[in-house]
C-alpha cells in the first residue's frame, strides 16, 4: 500500500503521463500480445505498481481502446484535418499520401499504428466506435479519388481499389522500414509518391 | 482415457486432418489472439480432445509455426513456382500480382495470411526460419523489378519500394475485401494491377 499510497499522492503528474502510458502499454501488447502482456507487466515497464497503474486506466480493455482512440487523435490531428483543406484532389491525395508515411515512419508512433491495424480483440460497441473513425478516411481517400477521376486528373480506375492500395502500401510500411536504414524517409515519400501516382510504365 | 484411446486408436486418419487441425487452430487464433486461443479451445474446434490434439501436435508454439510453414507451402505451390518460370520481368510481376491476390481473396486460405502475416510470436531459429522463407519472395519480385527497369519496361524507381508497395497493396487485401461483395475477385485483379502498373496518370 505505501507504494499505492506514493504513487496516488503525487499531485502534479508529469504532463503527457497519460500518453506515456499508453505509449509504454503499445510497446509491450506489440511485444508479447494483448493476452500474454499482463497489466502486471505493463505496469512495470511504466514504471508504476498494479494499483498505481489503475488510478491512470478502468481495465485492460479499455487501455487497448484508449491506445486506438489515441492512434486516431494522432492520425486526425497529423494526416486528415492536415490535406482536408487541399483544394485540388491529386494535391490533396499526394499530400496525403506524403503526411501518412511519415507518420508511420515515425519510431515513436510504430506500436500505436500497428495496434490500430493488427488488434481485432474489441468487440461491440468499442469496436464500432473505432472502426467509424476508420472509415471517415477510407471515405475520404474514395470520394478524393473520385473527384480527381472526375477532373480528368488520373485514369478512370475503381476508387475503392485505389483507396485500400494506397492504403496497403502505406501501412504496409511498418512491416519492413527501418528507420535510419539506406532510404531515408524522405525519399520512400518521394519514391512511393512515383510508383503509385506515377505509375510503372513508360512515361 | 476411453477418448484418447479412441483417437488414437483410429487406423486411418481422414486424409488432409493434419491440414484441417491447422486451419481450424489459425481461425481460433486469429480469432482470439495467440495467448487468448487455449490448446483446449483449439482441440474442441478441431473436434479433439486436448489429448487427442496432442497426437497431431507437439506443443501449441510448434503448431503456430507449423501454421506459418503451411501457409509458405501454400504460398509457394500457387504463386511462386507459378511464376518464376515466365521470361518475361513484366509479365511475371503481372502474373504474380493476380495470383498472390486470389490467393488472399480465397476465404480458406484468409486466416492462414493473417497469421503469416500478423503474428510476431515466434522467437529465435523458428522465427528466422519463416523470415527466410518470406525474403525469398521479397528478393524474387526485387530482381524481377530490377529486371523490368533494365529492360524499359518500367521507369526507374527502386526496386525496394515497389517490392513493398506491391506487398502492401496485395496484402492488405484480407483487411477490406469481401468475397462476394460488389467486386468480384477478377474484377479485384485488373484493378489492382491497373492502379499499379499502368500508374493513376492519364497515359
Amino acid at each position: 500500500m505505501g507504494q499505492v499510497a506514493k504513487v496516488g499522492a503525487r499531485v502534479e503528474p508529469p504532463p503527457n503521463r497519460h500518453r506515456e502510458i499508453l505509449e509504454t502499454a503499445a510497446r509491450m501488447i506489440c511485444e508479447k500480445g494483448y493476452e500474454g502482456a499482463s497489466i502486471q507487466q505493463i505496469a512495470h515497464a511504466c514504471g508504476l505498481t498494479k494499483a498505481g497503474l489503475y488510478h491512470h486506466i478502468q481495465s485492460k480493455e479499455h487501455l487497448l481502446v484508449e491506445i486506438m482512440h489515441y492512434g486516431m487523435d494522432i492520425f486526425e490531428e497529423r494526416v486528415m484535418s492536415q490535406v482536408e483543406p487541399i483544394a485540388d484532389p491529386l494535391e490533396r491525395l499526394r499530400t496525403c499520401m506524403a503526411k501518412n508515411i511519415l507518420m508511420v515512419t515515425r519510431d515513436r508512433n510504430k506500436e500505436i499504428t500497428i495496434i490500430l491495424h493488427e488488434h481485432a480483440t474489441l468487440t461491440g460497441k468499442e469496436l464500432k466506435r473505432i472502426n467509424t473513425r476508420k472509415k471517415r478516411y477510407v471515405r475520404f481517400l474514395e470520394r478524393s479519388f473520385s473527384e480527381a477521376i472526375d477532373a480528368g486528373q488520373i485514369r478512370r480506375i475503381d476508387p475503392k481499389v485505389a483507396t485500400f492500395a494506397f492504403l496497403g502500401a502505406v501501412n504496409w510500411i511498418y512491416k519492413w522500414f527501418q528507420p535510419g536504414g539506406h532510404i531515408p524517409e524522405e525519399q520512400l515519400v518521394l519514391e512511393m509518391q512515383a510508383v503509385f501516382f506515377g505509375g510503372l510504365e513508360p512515361q
